[in-house]
């Protein structure tokens, strides 16, 4: 009987050229990857779904994507068979069986990335997981120049995406909070959809203030010029995790998937 | 004027094989990659002396080495010319000038050494730095084996080193404690010295005492055994990191020495 299954997955970014499956001369993608895995377990030709894209060099913790088979194998076991196909830059963390018209694109309510800043001296053990910022950062006016970006605003002067594209440009940015951790800085953004590059443009424009290179105001006066010219700085691909994709649960799981749940860790 | 400078280097070492300059279808060492970038720097053959190997995978964050070189460049000026030639996952933290005597493997007198064991499912990001345990460990009967260690003993059971090649295989363990950190367990590791695999072969020997199959009572017989057939378990190299090289004050840097130094960090 077919199934449909949803897939929570973790990959280490830095060694791929993104999610989305390009010509093989750009090097290997995350989705390719697993899809040649489930492909493998059952003998035929299949495709993923993903929540979205992300760039190359960037990470996931809780990336999701769902797929439909005829085989027969219960989520469990192919939690244990994908990832004994996959290398171990990518990781299932748990797979579950949802309602066929279940999405995972389309039914995504949110987004949580994470944007890692490793302050003072280089750090070769952070080196692939965050920004190695050269540059001494005034969190203080980071912060209020990451005030005027919360609530609901349209992007268009932080994103990559053309107007023809993306004809809606506004999205709704719920936390961007900055955390100081140790010899870290973090960057926390919720929202209900962030655009391409969305995340890497603001955060670079929040370093540009942190430098004391923008003021806090210069960052709203951007926000409402709405101009694709406008913003330069899109902060390195390494520094960015999306950690988790948000669902309504009456579409992310039925009662009956959670109880074949095979343990998504906390 | 020829000069002695001292280095304190962080190195992701999953890379390389290890610090010891090898044949070079062994693929790059750690040593050989720092020789090459000094000097070409100073456009002359030069080698440097650390303070003890590492194997293939195991990493630094505190591994020590010094060379001798006359060239008018300061120990900051040293430090940012040498980071400029190297790779990424090769870091100098630090550059002193140090007396003449001083000698980074002779007047070390300990070391520190940390191993990383990530519990629970696969982490894509620790992956490198910490080994992924398919087991549930026992922490409680882990402590109990390690107490037996702490001390003077002859570990001649928990080294590759032959007797020839080492006749005193008499080391004092200062420190081994067991931190449990969130989902990782922490072996911390203090000591006169270490032979080689001895820490990687203790922690393998501990594992097995956290999965059951060893009791804690074993681990000092084992010891006491002084027999170099009897330990089969070697910890995987890259849970393992060189965390630092003490040295006596009045020999690792002198008052003229600390002056210059470029600002080890915390």
């Amino acid at each position: 009987m077919r199934q449909r299954f949803k897939a929570v997955v973790s990959y280490d970014g830095f060694d791929y050229a993104g999610w989305q499956i390009q010509p093989a001369e750009r090097g290997a993608t995350i989705q390719q990857t697993i899809q040649d895995a489930i492909s493998a377990i059952c003998r035929q030709p299949l495709s993923i779904t993903g929540s979205g894209r992300t760039d190359a060099q960037v990470h996931a913790w809780g990336q999701v994507f769902h797929f439909d088979v005829d085989f027969s194998l219960n989520a469990f076991q192919w939690k244990r068979a994908i990832n004994g196909h996959l290398p171990k830059d990518i990781h299932i963390r748990s797979i579950e069986t949802v309602d066929p018209h279940f999405h995972a694109r389309f039914d995504a309510i949110g987004k949580r990335y994470e944007y890692r800043i490793q302050l003072g001296d280089a750090n070769v053990f952070t080196r692939r997981y965050a920004f190695q910022s050269p540059w001494a950062l005034n969190v203080q006016t980071m912060r209020e120049g990451a005030a005027y970006l919360i609530g609901e605003h349209d992007f268009s002067s932080f994103c990559a995406n053309s107007r023809t594209e993306t004809p809606d440009q506004v999205r709704t940015i719920t936390r961007l909070e900055l955390v100081e951790d140790g010899d870290q800085l973090r960057l926390i953004y919720e929202g209900n959809g962030f655009m391409r590059y969305m995340v890497r443009m603001l955060t670079g424009t929040l370093i540009e203030v942190g430098r004391g290179r923008l003021t806090p105001q210069e960052v709203q006066k951007m926000l409402l010029a709405r101009d694709k010219q406008i913003c330069h700085f899109n902060a390195k691909p390494q520094g960015l995790t999306l950690v988790e994709v948000y669902y309504s649960s009456s579409r992310g799981s039925s009662q009956d998937a959670l109880a074949q749940s095979c343990g998504q860790d906390k």
